[in-house]
């Protein structure tokens, strides 16, 4: 049976994506065309428009639907209990979110300097939308007593650089698992934040 | 009087690092081309090989400068005193040094992909050079017993992510002086490897 318009469109658009993330992530937004990329996915320059009107667009759907993902998913993690727990919970669910996806926040940071000001305008507010999640945490610590913090927000920009910096050096192949990792930066975390 | 070649080429070299810097900076690498470096500087394309033989040896030298002159800058600062005298010394040495080089620190971290593997290597021991002097003050601290780390080296790594992350947002007309961010992280560094 042949494939309908709309399953092929459902497969090509994430493939397109897939592509131009792995090809931007190793050569630059500036270096990569829209002719390379639909080479890539194996479909005629032409036909890409149908999914992506253009360059710009494009980058900003790979980073605005990163920072949706982040969100969503540390959403669903539901982060519970009492704000060391809610830390703990953070500091996990933000190292696991991230290591697997290194193309993507490499992006997230590298090409900033390629959106257009008002895109830009929609990932920084999304970006801090996140990071308030981890300050409202430190906030509630210090409400009740458990954490010392002398700047909530720079602390928690301080936090997110310390965690998100695992993905410049991880390697699986490394001397330490990943959940080792994982509970030497709870644990530097913690103190960073004790009272 | 003329300029004598030899003066002509003192200042010609210079002036192609800092506007490949910051043209790569601006674009990525892939997308500038030694024409437009030349364009910027002022010369003729062919005149440019005189200073850079290619592109690759140009990364080269823009990473490989600013990692010797961090090494450099370093050795100078002569952090001396305890454990936590040299740990608030290296903390504000590293912002200090890193933060007016925005360009270089992007490239140091946003162009390794772009380096050929024998270049890398290079750049890679430097770096490992420079992290291994906050790893010594860490396994100092731990010696005598002034600081309490589960591992000194992903300590390090730590660390020095969450100071180089200053340069993603600092922004010298904001609500902080440097001075008082400075203090900030020092705390903040103090606390995560507190006894």
């Amino acid at each position: 049976m042949a494939r309908k318009q709309g399953s092929y469109a459902d497969t090509t658009g994430p493939r397109v994506r897939d592509a131009a993330l792995r090809l931007i992530a190793q050569h630059g937004f500036a270096a990569v065309s829209m002719r390379q990329i639909a080479g890539e996915v194996g479909v005629q320059a032409g036909a890409l428009y149908n999914y992506i009107p253009d360059k710009q667009s494009l980058l900003f759907e790979l980073l605005d639907s990163h920072m949706s993902e982040v969100m969503e998913a540390a959403a669903q993690a539901r982060l519970s209990g009492t704000p060391l727990q809610r830390l703990e919970g953070f500091t996990r669910f933000h190292i696991r979110f991230h290591l697997p996806r290194r193309d993507a926040v490499f992006l997230s940071y590298m090409e900033l300097r390629n959106l257009a000001p008002e895109n830009f305008g929609r990932i920084a507010a999304k970006r801090r939308a996140y990071e308030d999640r981890l300050e409202m945490i430190l906030r509630d610590g210090v409400a009740d007593g458990s954490f010392v913090v002398d700047d909530t927000r720079i602390t928690t920009l301080a936090l997110i650089a310390q965690l998100t910096g695992i993905t410049n050096w991880y390697d699986p192949a490394g001397r330490l698992t990943l959940r080792e990792i994982e509970t030497i930066y709870c644990a530097l975390v913690r103190k960073s934040v004790a009272a």
